[in-house]
């Protein structure tokens, strides 16, 4: 059976626990998290690949230019972006890469890259996001209110998603994605060497 | 998270061990074993409703016409079919309904049925799938031989199907299932529903 990395988005509004289920899976050295390429400046203790690719302005538009990124956007003036190469360099080495991003940046590279599996991690209802996101006790009501417009808003493609995960217990929706990466292995459209393994052809 | 059934198509070689592996999920009360229409004489024990739906060849062919079948075949003389109505009132009632059917009526029913799973249970090598074949001991050499061409005809075919399990192991074959499946409740297209109750609409 196929045993190849596999490309993982994982996507969700603010609130559903995308951090802490990401934390959870990387206990199993078969995940990581991929590393972004950015031209923010590095802060305290931040280290070139490690947190970031630090990237100047110049290097990270040569990227876009030679489609080195398989999704990128701004954010309060920096760039931010998924470098083809360290993803497919890690999914070579049998590695399940995880890219935690919005849900248009991965829609952007399911495009580009139709074998990513795109995960859309949900609290069970708007009630527990509330509840979750006044938790946080760090945002303003007006913040709170936005984030909950946003999540309906980013609920109405939850079609577009391969599958979805409601997150009501961390270790459950750690275990549940665990089980779809077992799942996508099996697929006979990643394993169709097998059928010469299984003729016995040279 | 949807808990309707589903529907698993098991095929693969004879000598795959399909038999064995249905009968390791069956232990799982959710999971059941279709059974089928056909036009033969039922044998010794053969109950109405348990064993098959024994049906007249005017009662079959009356399935046929009013495509109440998702898939039949003749062998020996014998018609032998999948009742729709029986496949969907299990499904309503959550249940994973297995189909045991060879790979031509599977793809058959995929067409009619594409939320149908194909799953193509093999054995590791062809090695192995003789050596299972010949320790059987029922068989003449030219059915063996006969069986082996026929599985390098099926493996061809293996990229129409939407999971390859080996078979190994029987507890870890239905274990991979049971993974198959529990992965599958949560596709995005088997809970387009989620939009709303996630939202909160009426």
């Amino acid at each position: 059976m196929n045993d190849k990395g596999i490309l993982i988005i994982i996507s969700g509004p603010s609130g559903a626990g995308k951090g802490t289920v990401v934390e959870q899976l990387k206990k199993d050295d078969s995940y990581m998290l991929s590393i972004s390429a950015t031209t923010r400046e590095p802060r305290n203790n931040e280290k070139n690949g490690v947190h970031y690719f630090f990237k100047t302005m110049e290097e990270f538009q040569n990227m876009i230019d030679n489609n080195k990124l398989l999704e990128y956007a701004c954010f309060c003036g920096n760039y931010y972006g998924t470098p083809i190469d360290y993803v497919n360099e890690n999914i070579r080495n049998n590695k399940v890469v995880i890219l935690e991003i919005e849900v248009q940046g991965a829609l952007k590279v399911k495009e580009i890259y139709p074998e990513a599996v795109l995960i859309f991690l949900t609290p069970p209802n708007m009630e527990e996001l509330e509840k979750r996101l006044l938790g946080r006790a760090t945002e303003t009501p007006e913040k709170i209110e936005l984030r909950l417009k946003r999540a309906k808003e980013e609920f109405d493609i939850i079609d577009k998603y391969d599958y979805i995960v409601i997150n009501d217990s961390v270790e459950k929706a750690a275990c549940d994605i665990n089980c779809i990466v077992k799942s996508e292995k099996m697929k006979a459209c990643r394993n169709l060497n097998l059928k010469h393994i299984l003729k016995g052809d040279n």
